[in-house]
This record gives C-alpha cells, sequence and structure tokens, in this order.
C-alpha cells in the first residue's frame, strides 16, 4: 500500500491536479499588457500581465510569466508599451444622432429642439438612416474603445441589427412618448411597438439587451409611465430613461406634480424596476437619498451634453458617496459633438473639481471606474462586463502609451489615462472575445461603405439646412 | 502722340502695372486649404483658399484660383481635406514642467506644491533640466498646433535657446519672487536675473519677446511690484503675471491690502504696463471694469488648470464683452497634464455654458478667437501673429478634416473645430514661413535624442517619488 500510496502522491496525483490545466491550455486568445488595469475594487494596477480568453470569456487573468507557462493560445496580441483594461461602458447616448453631428450649436435649448432637431429627425430618420447613423456611431466607439454603449433611438430592431453585425455589446431601448415622433403617431402605437420589440429581442442575443425607453417624466405621462413599469415587470426587462435633466424639467414636474422628477419617477414604480436614469443632474439631498436606496437604479452623468446644453453640474461626487453606481456617457453627437469617452471620463474629473473648489474630489481612478465597472453596474450590465474578472465577457482594450512623446513621462497610469491620453491612443478593442479593431484598423464595418452612404445623407441634410437658413434670412 | 499714347495705355501701362506681381511671383511658400479661417474680425470662412508667404510673412491671403493667376512659389503645401487657419496662441504655461506631467495628482493644493512641486522643483531644477523640459514642451505644441506660447519658467536663457533652435515663437518672462526659487536666495538676485535677461534679448531675436514675471501679488511685495513696473517702463517690457487665480489669493490680499488682487495690481502701476495676466479667476464687476479700461493688459483664461486645481470659474463671458482680449492657456503639465490647446478651446466653449446656465455663452467662434486672434493681442503679440494677414508673421497650421470616420458629417467648420477636433487632427505647423511640422513629423527636434534624455531625467524623479512614497508610509 505504502509504494501505491506514494505513487500515487508524487506522480499520479500532480498528473491529475494537471489536467484541467492541459484542458484549459488551448484558450483563443490572449492578450497582453505592460500595465494591466482590472478595475476590480480595490485591485493594485499589474505590471507585466496577461488576460486569457476562450470562446466569449475571460478565463484567467494574472502576471505574464504565469499565464505563459498555464496557456498556449490559438493567438496572441502583444502587450509591448501597451495598458490593457477592460472596454469602456457609454452609459448613453443616441447612436443615429451622429449624423446630425455639429448640424447646429451654441442655441438656445428650445430653438435648438423645435427649430431644427425635431423637424429634422421628422423629415429625415427612418430605418435606413438609422442604419447609417448607427454604424457610424459604432465606428467611432470602437475606434475610442468603447465596447458597451446604452442607446437610445428610433427604429431599434435596424440599431439591434447593426449592433449584431459590427460586433459590440449594447443596451438597446426602444423610445416611447405621448406625441408623434418618426414611425408613430404618439404613446399607443410606440409603447405597443417597444414591447413588441423588448419581446422580441429578450434573451435573443448574447450581446444585445433590449430595454423600454419611456423618454422623460415631461414627455410621458404618470398613467403611461405606470404601464411602462408593468410591462418591464412583466417581461423583467431594463428601462431607460432621461431623469433630472434640466432646470425646466424640475419646474414642470414641480408645477404639475408638486414634486421632484426623481420622487414622481419612484413613485410610480420606475425606481422597483431596474433603470438606467441618464444625466441626473437637478436633484436633492433627498433625490440621493431615494437612488441611493434604491439597488437597481444606476445613473448615468453626461457631463458634456450637461455644460453644453446648460443643464447644469450633477452633483456625481455625492451620488458615488451614497454608494450609487454611476456611470458615464456622451449622450447624442448633437450635443456633444462626438461619442469620445475619454473626454467625458476628463472632464467628469475636472468638473467636479471646478464645482467643489476640491481638488481632490473625483480623482483619477474613480473616473475610471465610472467608464468601467461602475458604469458596467449603472447600465443593468454589472455581471456582464467592466472589469478584467474571471467568468466576465471579455471585452477589453489596449492603448498605447509608448508612441508619442506626449506620452512621456510616464509617473501613474491611472493619472495619465485620466488627464493625457485620448481616444486616438485606443489600439486595441476586443467584445465577447472577437478582436473589433486591431492596430486602430476596424475589422467589422466597411469603412469606404459607410462614408458613401454618410456623405449621402449629410449632404441631403447640408441642403435641408441651407434652406432652411435661407428662409429664414430676412 | 496719339500713337504713342496708344502705345502706352494699351501695352506698357499694362506691362507696369503687371510688373509688381511679377516681383512678388516667387514667394517662398505657398500654403493651401479646402477651408480657410483667417480669424479676422468679421470674416466669412474661404472655400478653396491659400496664404501665400515670403520669407516670414505673410504677403498675400485669397481663393486658390486668384492665388494660382498670382503666385508661382517655390513651394506648395496642398490643401486637399484641410482646414486652414493661424497658428494657436497658448497664453501661459510653465514648459519645462512637462517633467512633471502627471507626477502627482488629485491633491490638495497645499499639499500637491508643499510635498511635491516646490521640493521637486528645488531638487531637480538647473539649466539642463529646463532644456530637456523645454523641448518636450516645444514638441507637443509643434504637434498640437501651438504656435505661440508665453512662457514663466526658471533658467529663461535656456528656455530662449530651445525656443530659437525648435522655431517656435515665445514671450520667455523670467520669474522673480520673495523667496527662494532654483538659483535664487530670493529677490534681489532674481530681480537683478530677470532685468539681465530683459535688457540681453530685448529686440534680439525676431521670434522672442523677453519679459518680467513677478509670481504672483502674495509672493512677491508692494515695493516690489513697483520695481517691477519701473524697470519695464524703462526696458518697454512686457509683464507676464499670475492675477486673481484662487479664492486664497484673494483672501490674502483683502486681508493684507483691505482691497482685491487686480485693484492691488492696478494701484500699483501694473495696468499701465504691456502686462499678461494669468487666470483672472477671482474678479468683482469693477475689477472687469478696471481691467476693461487698462487697454495694454490681456488676461488669459486657463480652464482645465482652474478646474483641476479647484480655483474657480473665470467670468470670461463678461470680460470679453466689456472688450478685454482674452486668451487661452494650459498652465503647466503639472496641472492640466498635457499642452493641448484645443481642449482648453473646447473646454472653454463647455464651461461658461454650464456656468451661466445659457447654451448660447461662448459659442465656437468666439473660442476660437480666443486661441487665435484674441489670445495674441492678450499676450502682448497683436500686431505679429494670430490671423492670417498680409503683413502678419506666417504663423499657420493645417487640420486634417478628412481622413477620420469621426469627421463625417461636417457641416460647420467651426464648431467641428471646437467640438470634435483634436490636436491629432493637426497635420502641418508653420511659424515664421518655416515648416515646422509636415505631415504630423517634426522637422526641428530630434525625438530619439530627446527621448533618451526625458527617460533619463524622468527615471531619476520616479525614484525621487518612491522613496518619499517609502518613507512617509508608516
Amino acid at each position: 500500500m505504502n509504494k501505491i500510496c506514494t505513487l500515487y502522491v508524487m506522480v499520479l496525483l500532480p498528473a491529475l491536479l494537471a489536467i484541467p490545466s492541459v484542458y484549459a491550455a488551448s484558450p483563443d486568445l490572449i492578450v497582453y499588457g505592460d500595465y494591466v488595469l482590472t478595475m476590480e475594487p480595490g485591485a493594485e494596477l499589474l505590471r507585466d500581465g496577461a488576460v486569457v480568453i476562450d470562446d466569449d470569456r475571460i478565463i484567467a487573468v494574472g502576471p505574464r510569466q504565469q499565464i505563459d507557462r498555464d496557456y498556449v493560445a490559438t493567438r496572441a496580441i502583444s502587450g509591448a508599451g501597451r495598458v490593457l483594461m477592460p472596454g469602456l461602458v457609454n452609459g448613453h447616448t443616441h447612436t443615429a444622432m451622429t449624423l446630425f453631428r455639429g448640424m447646429v450649436d451654441d442655441l438656445d435649448l428650445m430653438t435648438w429642439l423645435n427649430q431644427y432637431v425635431f423637424p429634422m429627425e421628422g423629415r429625415f430618420v427612418t430605418p435606413e438612416f438609422v442604419r447609417v447613423g448607427t454604424q457610424l456611431a459604432c465606428w467611432e466607439m470602437i475606434r475610442g474603445g468603447t465596447t458597451s454603449f446604452v442607446d437610445m433611438y428610433f427604429y431599434p430592431d435596424d440599431i439591434a441589427a447593426v449592433v449584431a453585425d459590427c460586433g459590440l455589446r449594447a443596451v438597446v431601448a426602444a423610445p416611447h412618448i405621448d406625441y408623434p415622433s418618426p414611425g408613430f403617431t404618439g404613446w399607443d402605437d410606440s409603447f405597443a411597438a417597444a414591447q413588441s420589440f423588448v419581446q422580441r429581442w429578450q434573451g435573443k442575443h448574447p450581446r444585445i439587451t433590449p430595454a423600454f425607453a419611456p423618454h422623460a417624466p415631461y414627455t410621458v405621462s404618470p398613467e403611461h409611465l405606470r404601464q411602462t413599469v408593468e410591462a418591464a415587470a412583466q417581461l423583467d426587462a431594463v428601462i431607460s430613461m432621461h431623469l433630472a435633466e434640466a432646470p425646466s424639467e424640475s419646474a414642470f414636474i414641480s408645477q404639475n406634480y408638486k414634486t421632484s422628477p426623481v420622487q414622481h419617477a419612484a413613485g410610480l414604480g420606475l425606481y422597483r424596476q431596474r433603470l438606467i436614469a441618464a444625466h441626473m443632474v437637478q436633484l436633492s439631498d433627498e433625490d440621493i437619498a431615494t437612488t441611493a436606496a434604491a439597488t437597481t437604479v444606476g445613473a448615468i452623468h453626461n457631463p458634456t451634453s450637461n455644460m453644453k446644453l446648460g443643464a447644469g453640474i450633477s452633483p456625481v461626487p455625492a451620488m458615488l458617496a451614497a454608494g450609487i453606481n454611476v456611470g458615464l456617457g456622451t449622450d447624442g453627437a448633437a450635443s456633444n459633438n462626438d461619442l469620445d469617452m475619454w473626454e467625458e471620463i476628463r472632464m467628469a474629473a475636472l468638473l467636479h473639481k471646478v464645482s467643489s473648489g476640491d481638488p481632490t474630489a473625483l480623482p483619477a481612478p474613480q473616473a475610471l471606474a465610472m467608464a468601467t465597472r461602475l458604469g458596467a453596474a449603472a447600465a443593468q450590465l454589472g455581471g456582464v462586463t467592466g472589469q478584467l474578472k474571471v467568468g466576465l465577457q471579455a471585452d477589453l482594450i489596449q492603448l498605447n502609451v509608448a508612441d508619442k512623446t506626449r506620452h512621456l513621462p510616464l509617473y501613474d497610469i491611472e493619472s495619465h489615462l485620466v488627464y493625457v491620453l485620448d481616444s486616438t491612443d485606443v489600439v486595441t478593442t476586443v467584445v465577447a472575445g472577437k478582436v473589433l479593431m486591431e492596430e486602430r484598423k476596424v475589422l467589422t464595418i466597411d469603412e469606404s461603405a459607410l462614408r458613401s452612404k454618410v456623405q449621402a445623407r449629410s449632404d441631403e441634410i447640408r441642403a435641408a439646412l441651407a434652406a432652411q437658413q435661407k428662409s429664414a434670412a430676412p
């Protein structure tokens, strides 16, 4: 027995223990990084590390030496001079509005909306327009290191089709509103279409989460918001909504319902659902406490859009201190005018310092968390993406920090990512284990065909703008 | 007589009139642009235009067809898919601090200054350090389209030498302060050195303007500020100074002199000099009126630095409305953390919208003017640079607006420059008629030598930081 026991302990046991490692030893892809930011809570920066991917998931994260000993992948991406981190989560945007990028700017909100945005949407937004605009947006997001986004725009089936094709991950929220909108006469048909959209896509595609998008508390009646809550509860679906964006909204809600937008929404049951609340600017301390208590609610901060439209400064540090999951979003390209999450990260870090007069407010690591881990949680994708962590989806990016002279010197990676790097430093984008961009070349979208389509659409819009400006001239 | 007269009118007169055009017909360089923004007050965007350069000056600006008829240059730079505009003026920076870029961030101002910036400056700043840091800064500025800057840092002779070499234009201001600083024990020696520097460089180099730099009203006594005014008046020299930056400065001036920083400075005679006043954040209506009345004073707005350090929001729209020349600056890379003027342009346009709640505040064309024409005037370079205008220095840049998909669509050039483009879109930089960057390649700085020098310096700083953090640990 003794000899058999020795044989077992010395030879067979190690061999048996090695089997799992042998089985997992041929994963699909290893991505390396001179610097690895996992964005796991409390995790230190990993020097010279790697992430191992099998199919669409992360199966290991660790120091390079250890990974190289345990795995030989089908494919590897070098990490020399590169930061490896989770892909960014753009928590609120209207992708197809990229076709209206810079159409008109620097106008009063009501002039902008009523004289330009709404008429142009009414005239130009079709399923084909949405496909082109969404593809342009996805191109820009893949190039900038965004791997997931929360969209809210018309013709969501067409948005979902583009997302499925280009490889990104998205919460696609179907808009419904009490007023006429592209394709609909008002609430009844837009809400019915949203219900049908959510039913059709729920659980159908691994990268697409369908959602309800009641536009805002000032454009959807309390009764219709209750209907939305019921439908979302029945389908176990996510809701994405504009909430507490501007002073005009607060004034409207106060006048009509004697409360704040947040209390109004919470009172109607929206806070019991998985809600992605975009903007969250006009908040009282009570509103922050109510939101913190509702653990299913995530807040999306859109600093550039809030600044450009003069909406106000969201109390982000207070929300974070209260434990709310606060993500970042670009909003649509008509009010930004791009979909660059690095600008939002930097802006968040700077805006709340000047707003509070406290240079220690919203330090760099927190701004990065808002664009990754916290943003994923706020976008109802917390168990899916936002960290480099075994079991999560393999959504990750590499940034080149060696090429440009402005990358010198480099003392602190997180500070450098927030205050110096920009979207042009992103070199690799991987979503669900698939490489969407390699050395800045997007692999899943035909650029030349996209350019022609965008050109054709924008020529029509430009002509319409010129005609409108001509007719408006004295 | 009639025949002679006819001959004269029909043949000789046209020939004579053609002579000037023939003489000017072989200029050194023509730079084209599909879109030309001259930044002259009231000028419209010029489609398909060109700028003609002879030696260091602009000798013509106009439509391409007209320029091509009148001139055949030794060299031409194509403008296909490009915006041509004046180079940017960075009105306030501390160039050599690029070596401290991202050294420490997100700290309380006094901790940041007293525990890190001042000790590290004391330990590392030498003439050689300043040469390396200034070269790194100049590299970054050339790449980002900055053609002129106002510098304030130690060892100004070394700064001036680097500027002379790399081809940029600068106001080089020599710091003097009541406290010990690199190379000096206090006021007497630092002020004497500044006087000697200004005397040595005044009128000596076509691209370098020497200046006095009394640090700030809270670090230089009233008597010493008066001495500065006298010396500047005697030498007809420019003064560059931090003014009205933070609440702590206002509190200090109020406590010691019972007035505001601006009234204090004006009362000491600084407002009668050609003054470049950096920051100008903490201003009363009276301070704005006083500044507007002093036509020799320019204000430099540093939005990113003011935000990052929590200094406050400068009342820029009110200053502009009062007719003050307000320029833009990056401040040093230790409080930004880069020298990217496009970020300052975008930030200025956004910050004052949210600060005022008015989305029409600081529209795109005004933000661009602050970085060019108004910035040049504020930097005391108004008659020299900042516009594409016959007689001014040939300081200009080209931006590629055709390559990237995010440049689509393009409805309005000025909006696009402010809200979408970034420093990586700058492809050509010309200063005083000399091409400093071509297709993003800097021609006047040896990148590889610079990289080694920066690496060596930053390794030393990194080691010192690590030792300090280790000794500070419990």
